[in-house]
This record gives C-alpha cells, structure tokens and sequence, in this order.
C-alpha cells in the first residue's frame, strides 16, 4: 500500500482536488491520502494557512474578526461549490472554526496552533465528502482517533514513538483515509502542530506506521532539480536520490521536501516518490535508502545565505583540552546552535546561521569569549553563504574536489571555508554572499555541463 | 642586543663549544647565551640528557648507579680537556651532579627534574668557564637568581608573567651571560623542567624578558626547508616566515624549532633567527610577525601521522543545540585532546592524535557516543596522516586550494578531510598513512618545482 500526501497547490482549488481524486482513483494502492491546507492557485495569492493566522490573532487581540473568518469560510465555500458538493460540509467547516475561534484563548500557544491546524483538518473533511460524492468508500480520520500523538512543543512538536503502534491499525480500515497534515495530539490530548509545512512529517509518520511500501510525495514540480532554478537555467531534474544526499540538500535551500519529513521514512526505510499532481505520469524523483552507483560524482548543488562566522585565535590553542568546548557552551548560554567549526592549529571558526543580529549580544559574546578564553583575537563576519555539492558518487571518485575548487577559482570566488567530512556524501564551501550566484553557477557549470 | 641560543649539538664537543664562543665572540651585541645540555657528535651517539634520564631511573631504582654517573662525568671530562680548561670545573660538576643523586628523592618527579636539568645547568657553568678561560667577561647566571619563574608542572612548565620583570634587569650586567636552558623555579623554590627541548623556551622567554632586538636559535641546519628533506629531495631553504607559518609547520612535523618557544617572542613582537653553528655566515630562516608579501601562496609543507578519527552520525544532528559540546565532552572526560572537528549537516568527525591505543577504551567512548547522544553511527579510524600546506600568500591568491586538491588527486590520493578555516595561512588534507609520502611530494612538486 501507499500513502499519498498531497501538498497546498494540490488542494488550492476544485480543480486540483479533482486531480488529486484522479490520481488515487487511478491506482488502488493508494489508501492512505494526506491533505495540507488549500494553498495559492496563483502566485500573489494567499494561502489558507496565512489567512488563519491573520483570523487567529485578529481574535486575539480584539475578541473578533468577521472579515478575516468570512474569508477563510469563503474558500472552502467556492471549493466546496466547484466540486458540486452540498451546502452541508460547508456549515460543518463554518460552524467548527466559529467554534474554535469563539473557544478557550487563555493559553494564546494552544489556540494558535488550533486555528491553524483547522486548515488541513477542514480540508480533510472536505476532500473526505467529494471522495464520497464521487462513490467512492472515503473517510476522514482525525490524527486523535488514530492516536498520532506528539510531544508538547507548539509549532514544532515531535512525534511520539508510541504513535506507529497506534498509526498500524489503519492499514486494516476498508475505506480510504483522508488524513489531514500538520497536527497531532499530546498525550493529554491538547492539539499541536509541527513546524509550518509540516504535512510532509505528518505523511512520513503515517507511511512509517503503516509499513507503506511507498510514500508518495505530491507537489507542483516534475522532481527535485540539480540546483535552483532561478540560479541556474533549466538545471537538470533528479530521477533517484538517497536519504542521504536529500536531506544534505535540503538543508541548504532545497526546499521542496520538509526535511524532518525524511526521518520517519529513513527509519522505517520506506521509499519516498516526489510527484507532481499537474503531470502525475511523469517519474519525479524517488528518495531511497541507497541508490545504484553512478560515474557522477555530483547528483545536487545547494546553496544557501545568511551565515555568520565567528573566529577565535589563540596562540597554542590546540594544547588546550578544552577550548572548542568551552567556546561552543558560550553560544549554548545565549541560545545559539551552530553549524561547523572548522578549525586551522590555533584557531576555529564557528559557522552559524546569523543569529547575532543583535550589535550588543554581538559584543557581550565577543567580550565574554576574549576574557573567558583568553583569546588573541575575534572576528565576527557577516553576509556569508554555504555552497553544498552532495553526491554519494563522491565517496568513490577521487578528485572531485578538485574539480570544484579548480571551478570555483575559475570563476574568481575566494573560498572562505571548506567543510569535508569523512562522510564524503558533500563538501561544503563558504563563500561571501556576493559570490553565491557566480559560486553555484560555476559549480554547474563543471559537473553538470 | 641579542639573545643567542645554542642547542645540543652546538655544544656536543669541545670543538663545537669553540665554535659557539666565536659565533658571540663575533658580534659585541650578543650578550645573553643559552645553552643546552651537549647533544650528540654522531648518530649513534646518546645525548647527555638521555645519559642522565638512565642515571636518575638507577638511582631511584637501587639508590645507585656509579656507571651511569661516570658517563656523564666522563663527557664535561672530555669537553672541558679539549677546551684546555682546569680540572676545577670538572670538579664543580662532578660533585654537584653527586649531591644530586644522592640527595632527596623523596618526591621521583622532582628528583628527575633536577637531575635532568643538571645537563643545562652543569653546560653553562663549562660554557662560562671556557668564556672566561679566553679572555672574555662572562658569567653563568643561574635560573632561581635571575628569577625565572615557573608553574608548578614537572616536565611541562609554564613560565609566570612576573618572570619578565625579574628578567629585564639582565639587560644592565656588563658580563655576557651564559644561562642554561630548559628549567626554572617555582616560587616556593622548587625546581621544574619545560617539556623535552625547552632550551628554545628559555632563549624566548629571556629575550622576551630584556626585550632584545633579535632571538637567535642556534642549530645544526642552515635554515627550516620547504618540505621534510626525508620526503622531498633536496627542499628549498626558507628565507623568512611569519611567526603563524612557524606555528603551524611546527605542529605538523616541523622540529627545528620548539613550537611552545614561538610564544613569549611573538608576545613580545621580537623576530627569531634560526642560525647554523656549523655555517654562521649563512643567512638562516628569519621569524616575525609580517613577512613581505610574495606571489608563492605556499611557503611550507608539512606532515605527521598517528591520527586517528570519530565519525559519529546522525539524523538532524544539526538541529540539536549542544551536540557537538557534549561530544567533546564525552572525550574530555576521557582526558582525549582533539584536534579537528570537521562536520557535514548530520555528521562530525573528530579528528585527534590517536590516543586510542587501548581497545576496551575505544569501546567505552564509542558506547559512550551511541547511548548517550544517541548517534545512528559511530566509526573510529586509525591510521591517518595530516598534511599541511603553509603560507600567508594564500590569503590574497584565489585558487590554491585548487591546485592542492589538483595535485592530490592527480596523484590518486584520496582526500579523507580538509580543513580551512578562515584564517587562510594554512589548509590541513586528511589522507591515509599510506598515501602522506605520496601527497607531500605531490604537493611539493605543484608548489615549488
């Protein structure tokens, strides 16, 4: 069996719920449908998900907010009319947002995550009643019947491993589940949600739970490109990926797939298809545990901006057990994580994203690092991007860093970092920002063209 | 004025001793001379510090150790004939090195100290006396009287800051002073030693302390080559290098000059001159703190084996605040000092001296690793080799990375890690053992033929 998410584009109208009904129509196996919030049918739309929002802190503020609640409500309605369904899911939507907007707003958190969540949960039962429509046996399933619980973390909860004990019980339902995305319960049975775009995690969770054979991943692109393609012209689309080499992608600016989406699925090493609802014969691109060896070294160059770095110098700093722990519980009291020290004999770098926004907090970190460490010399730097090359060929061709270093120096960009691992699935370079594009391109450019 | 200092083969023999006294015969400005213990005159032959380690192990061992005593005696014996001295000085350190032994060894590592430092020390009081024997106003100037000031670290010493002010009053004694290397006196009086080679130290931290216009470090080669003249056949002769280049091709398998010596010069802003005793017309290789600028990005190669890596793995590890602290600390506990810390998005290898000689150690970190930090994977490397390339030159030319990782991998060595920081005087390439030869050559051929 497969379970099916369908994200915002793919719900954003009658049409495309008419896809997305095709598409699980056409193949039997398809039993398990995830549904995100209606999105944008058009690029200066908005979203559902942003509508609530608004709704949700009108409430909050003033008490009410018709205007905003009317347009949630007339979404739905001109979908609910566009797939000929009766006035009746429309008053069962209706009537459960007033509700929930007229609730409990003593803890803002709560309530916050209840109207947003509202979004895909009305679209499931929306999506549930067209299936029906159309004859076919569907039904909406609430994350709390199917015990999708989750830990108390609004926004960003994680799911809890009891959850794929509960989730088993589904594969047995005779109906097709509508399940709506991004929201689960904590045990104590309070709503919460993931991080936004978070439906992906919700059809990860599920596919794990039900031991699918696939999770299917549909968006409104043919696959995942080789690079972005407002830097790069008509990069070259990814046919097969590892976990690995996605997941290393998307953090650095791939952002078709929610990343902690990947983690239930490479538990449970369950294959993930990215497809497009607008073209769903096409292949798209599938994410599996290990893919077949190719002769290219290089399968995805990412890049991403905001990064600052730190570096700290001291004369015989290596002799000191101690140092780089010390320096990293520094940024750990101010709340900062880190992404990479790299680090010469008496020096280190930590590389972060550009947390230090704050000229003050900047200083007191300096200050405390200097006197605390006794460093020679900090230097804060601003306006740094990462450039991620990822490919598990690298692993087995020798020089490929070479190549983009050649390719980099080439085009005149001064590596400011270079981060390689011994994992060798990606080697990272930092550049400065004005870089980025001419850094991407010429990497293209080498290992592509 | 100057601060010369003359290493163990400088001082093996009454010809070389000659020769040191003609060196700062030479120049009226030299005015403070350190010296250390005599070294070897061939080979084969045992340093009289090494002779005086076998002395103290006998006595602390059976009380007594006559033989081992003689040979010692026997060697100032030999040098202090061959400089036509009296038997007095002979005298002198024969019965002081007597004392010694057969003092209090109530404490074994203060007991070693002393005799140890009894090389230096008894060197001077002969270095002096052969000085004086010439005609010259020389004097040896013992450690406790010029205050030179110490932690309290058998072996491994720190020199205190109120040394400095002790020693500048050095500057005003008419007498050219012979100091020995090598120890000092905690402030409660007790003798301790730098660690092995820490004349270099001493030479610093004096010229440091009167704030002499130059540091001469005395040797047995005409100035520090390009590459490990082992390795590479005949490596070009280093000119001039900044203090950091030092640095850091002393930490990579450089030994002409004690890296821990770097520090109380470079503090002080005072410029190294590593010299030939056997050749001192020859220029040598300056240290200091800016070097001229050149086009040749790379001034030095460098390279040491014996490392030994932890790659630990695990999804969405960059999203953990504190991950890689606490992976430091689970090493610290250990007492394991690190020494890189290269990272990909879900993965950290640390990269260390291998100090996991002991299996059941290697388990216990590794168990450590996986249960605590709940890391997916954890694989400990052996058998690595670090390989260096120097140069203040790379800051300002774009590309040298790329014809280091060019030549590498024309060479078909696999690059298992690379580090640059930001600091852009160095890059480090992890490679297999067997494959150092192989990249330093390489290397060396891209850089300098």
């Amino acid at each position: 069996m497969k379970v099916a998410k369908f994200g915002g584009t793919s719900c954003a109208s009658a049409d495309q719920i008419r896809k997305v009904f095709n598409i699980v129509n056409s193949d039997p196996t398809r039993r398990i449908i995830v549904v995100s919030a209606p999105g944008k049918r058009f690029s200066e739309d908005t979203k559902v998900t942003d509508l609530l929002i608004r709704c949700a802190e009108q409430y909050l503020a003033n008490g009410e907010g018709t205007k905003e609640y009317e347009a949630v409500v007339s979404r739905y309605r001109e979908i609910a009319e566009g797939l000929e369904l009766s006035g009746e899911i429309v008053d069962v939507i209706s009537t459960d947002l007033w509700e929930l907007l007229n609730g409990d707003k003593s803890n803002p958190n709560r309530f916050m995550d209840a109207v947003k969540a509202s979004g895909e949960d009305n679209n499931a039962k929306l999506v549930a009643s067209f299936f029906q429509s159309q004859g076919v046996a569907a039904r909406y399933m609430s994350p709390k019947e199917a015990g999708l619980l989750l830990s108390d973390e609004s926004g960003k909860a994680q799911v809890l491993p009891e959850s794929y004990e509960n989730l088993k019980a589904l594969r047995d339902l005779p109906e097709v589940i509508i399940f709506p995305g991004f929201f689960g319960y904590t045990p104590e049975g309070a709503l919460v949600t993931f991080s936004r775009g978070g439906s992906d995690i919700t059809g990860s969770i599920l596919a794990a739970g039900v031991q699918a054979d696939l999770y299917e991943n549909f968006t409104d692109v043919d696959s995942v490109f080789a690079a972005n393609p407002n830097i790069v012209y008509q990069p070259q689309e990814i046919s097969i990926l590892s976990y690995r080499e996605m997941r290393e992608l998307s953090y650095a600016g791939f952002s078709v797939f929610h990343d902690e989406a990947l983690i239930p699925a490479f538990r449970a090493g369950i294959p993930v298809n990215i497809k497009n609802t607008n073209n769903p014969s096409a292949p798209g691109t599938k994410i599996v545990f290990e893919r077949p060896k190719t002769d290219q070294p290089v399968v995805g160059i990412a890049s991403d901006s905001g990064f600052a770095s730190i570096y700290v110098s001291k004369f015989l700093m290596n002799r000191e057990i101690g140092f780089g722990r010390r320096l990293l519980q520094i940024l750990e009291d101010f709340g900062f994580s880190y992404e990479h020290t790299p680090s010469g004999i008496d020096d280190i770098t930590v590389i972060m994203h550009d947390q230090l926004k704050d000229k003050e907090v900047e200083n007191k970190i300096v200050k405390r690092i200097k006197e605390e460490l006794c460093a020679d010399d900090v230097v804060v730097q601003h306006g740094l991007s990462m450039i991620m090359i990822v490919g598990e060929g690298m692993r087995h061709s020798v020089g490929t860093t070479a190549r983009a270093t050649k390719a980099l120096a080439k085009a005149e960009v001064n590596i400011e970092m270079i981060n390689q691992g011994s994992s060798e699935v990606s080697i990272m370079f930092g550049v400065k920002k004005v870089d980025e594009i001419k850094a991407v391109q010429a990497l293209y450019d080498e290992f592509f063209n």
